[in-house]
């Protein structure tokens, strides 16, 4: 029975090698946690839809070209239903759904798992975390700058400089402006002006010639576009917008670059995307305002200006790694109770109980097993103290305790382990270090 | 655009009422943390599986009857894939794939979103989350005992004490011995078998006659199995159970009871259900030994002893609420940056990314907006500190700071505002409050 193609287990460390989609799920938790970290120091709250929405929602936001990249079918009770290929549509129904209940601006993140039938290639999943992060109900390019300002914070919380990343940050509007002065209205077709926006997204990964031929169709000549790319001066907005983030100080991390422009049809303004600087990998994350797409979602019912990214686990943990930034697999446990005289199982099945009720991470055999292969176990889980119940010659059972990090030994009650397991956790190690058994 | 019937959308504080589908993402959120947690104190390591699988996973552990309760399809690759309905099969495929990666035993938990298409009913969703902790590759009681104790201790640390919450624990094994000695061995039928243990299983729930009646068609009588449910002793596995838990102290949670069988096939030994005392609500929680289950999963390739459990989002959820367990929301943000002077815009901004990059938790407005209807807006995110930068008479700037909780209030130079707030934060409540100015 294998595991269906594009798809990924997360397996403990150490993760097996030799699958490729053997994944490990300390590196998934680690990645998880500081985008909640990072999201929560900006004050965003999480939010969290079903995986499986109405197919009518991504339909409605994508045209039905989008139903060839997903997961849909009918349910049980005759329903089109699809798993979810992207977060903004759930966003958008469920800010729809309950806007007068919450105070504009929304400040709002999720991390969902998304799921596109992709073809398989080297490197393209089927499936992948992303964190997203919107603000709802504020059109002033201060929450552009404060969005573009926490994909920024994101990826310094993950160990990346100036040197390894860039976002780069576009206008929407300026090429909409652009694409309306070169094409008579009269041959204004949103059809036409979309293929457009595409033919711009794919510039730098398909040839020349291709990108002048799809242009040329469209009426527009590559000189044009080639001069605009070049000498068009930031819009009002995008310079507010790099304003606010030098005042931030995050301005190194930040180039305006109008070769962006986002392949999706739904946006209006400032767009951008985050890459590696050396340009081995995909975009790590991608976004930008979309003020119209609340209102289509409703119906028209409500209407909310609103921008976001999404930054996906995939080429995340692939840059990570290649950067060498990914932490040291996390220890096990934090404390190994051996037991070797098997008449002392149950005084040591107490102390592992008292031990976890003070929330320390404790193992122990479960079954009867050598000492030398429980201090292996011991080893393997990465622990830092290993305790063992023993009688003394007076019969008296004590606890002696070892210090495997500052190679202290001693020995005391039973009833003094967690005490003493407490204060070498809280001593300084330098301090600790060579201490003598007591 | 509506969400699918039977699934949760998770909102931020404070949820919206009148949708009973609407939930908290906060409550969501502080019950998955506590899960964790208390995994990890037990040195239980995390791993997810994809939440699609092959139908067929489910189909060789449940046969073909399991289909109907499904979210199941056709890809675009021609695979018959289903959303998955629970995670032990998962578990079993991952463990396969990889058992001599690990050394044995394997303590392993997961927290899948889990899918099945079940009548709608009151309370009767179609997706849940689920705590699931295993031990794979132990057959001894001890084994049995920790995933046990960790199934109480996770209902403990939600707030629940022996007079809330108990676990019914009982042997599968001890009803296969009863019901081969009540079937002579030529009517031995696994179909049979099965029938009875669904019989045993739905005892509580159906009329005594329909009982009486299912377990006459399989030749046996209601008075043999009310005699086995009265008088039969513990098996020596239940009794080491039962031991090892009361040398834990956990005993006031636990009790045998044989009239918990466990509804699915695969069960082997030990088995276990957990439930409030007032029986107000359905199963909180139950798991089991399934020493076949990987033989099966892997074709024979891999044979290794197992046992688990699962306990679901939703009767936990209602059960908290219902006890008065479920913590209060929490703060969105702890400081808030006010600006009144526009010409200190760039100077807040500046003064956030500091807080922000010390990992404080921060907002400030983003757009004009007045200074009352901010104060409101950092009451609302339940901040403990508000922060204004002023202008002196000689035009120096400086930063006025509120304790909200203390009620202290002072002014220092804007390069020393995360210091102090950090001497706050610290500082015990008690000496803090009542601070004057300084």
């Amino acid at each position: 029975m294998e595991r269906l193609p594009g798809f990924r287990d997360f397996y403990p460390d150490p993760v097996p090698s030799g699958d490729a989609l053997a994944w490990s799920a300390s590196l998934r938790d680690y990645i998880h946690r500081t985008w909640r970290r990072v999201a929560r120091r900006y004050g965003f709250v999480e939010y969290d839809g079903p995986p499986l929405e109405p197919l009518e929602l991504y339909k409605i936001k994508s045209g039905e070209e989008i139903v060839q990249q997903l997961y849909h079918f009918v349910d049980k009770g005759e329903r089109e239903v699809a798993l979810r290929p992207e977060m903004t549509p759930t966003l958008a129904r469920m800010v729809a759904a309950q806007a007068r209940q919450y105070k504009k601006p929304l400040k709002w993140f999720a991390i969902p798992q998304l799921f596109r039938y992709e073809r398989q290639q080297k490197g393209r999943l089927r499936e992948h975390f992303q964190f997203n992060a919107d603000i709802v109900g504020e059109a002033d390019p201060a929450a552009d700058a404060e969005v573009i300002a926490l994909l920024v914070d994101t990826l310094r919380a993950f160990g990346f400089g100036p040197a390894d990343v860039v976002v780069r940050v576009s206008s929407r509007q300026a090429w909409q402006e652009f694409y309306r002065q070169q094409v008579p209205a009269s041959a204004a077709d949103p059809a036409r002006e979309y293929a457009f926006y595409q033919a711009i997204d794919k510039l730098e990964r398909v040839p020349r010639e291709e990108t002048e031929r799809k242009l040329a169709e469209l009426g527009i000549s590559w000189d044009k576009v080639e001069a605009f790319l070049r000498t068009s001066p930031p819009t009002a907005e995008l310079h507010a917008v790099m304003e606010n983030l030098r005042t931030r100080g995050l301005d190194g991390f930040v180039a305006i670059d109008y070769r962006v422009i986002r392949g999706l049809a739904y946006y209006t303004g400032i767009v951008f995307e985050a890459f590696d600087r050396q340009g081995q990998f995909r975009a790590i994350a991608g976004g930008g305002r979309y003020d119209h797409l609340i209102r289509l979602i409703s119906g028209g019912r409500v209407d909310l200006p609103a921008l976001g990214f999404g930054m996906g686990d995939v080429v995340l943990a692939e840059l990570i790694r290649a950067r060498g930034l990914a932490p040291a697999a996390p220890a096990r446990v934090q404390v190994f109770c051996l037991v070797e005289d098997a008449s002392l199982q149950a005084p040591t099945v107490r102390l592992v109980q008292q031990l976890r009720d003070a929330d320390l991470e404790v193992d122990h055999p479960l079954g009867p097993e050598k000492p030398d292969k429980q201090f292996k176990r011991a080893r393997d889980a990465g622990v830092r103290f290993v305790v063992q119940l023993v009688r003394d010659e007076s019969g008296t059972v004590r606890a002696q305790v070892r210090d495997l990090q500052t190679r202290a030994t001693w020995t005391c009650a039973e009833s003094e382990v967690l005490a003493r397991l407490r204060e070498a956790m809280t001593r300084p190690l330098e301090l600790g270090s060579g201490e003598g058994s007591s």
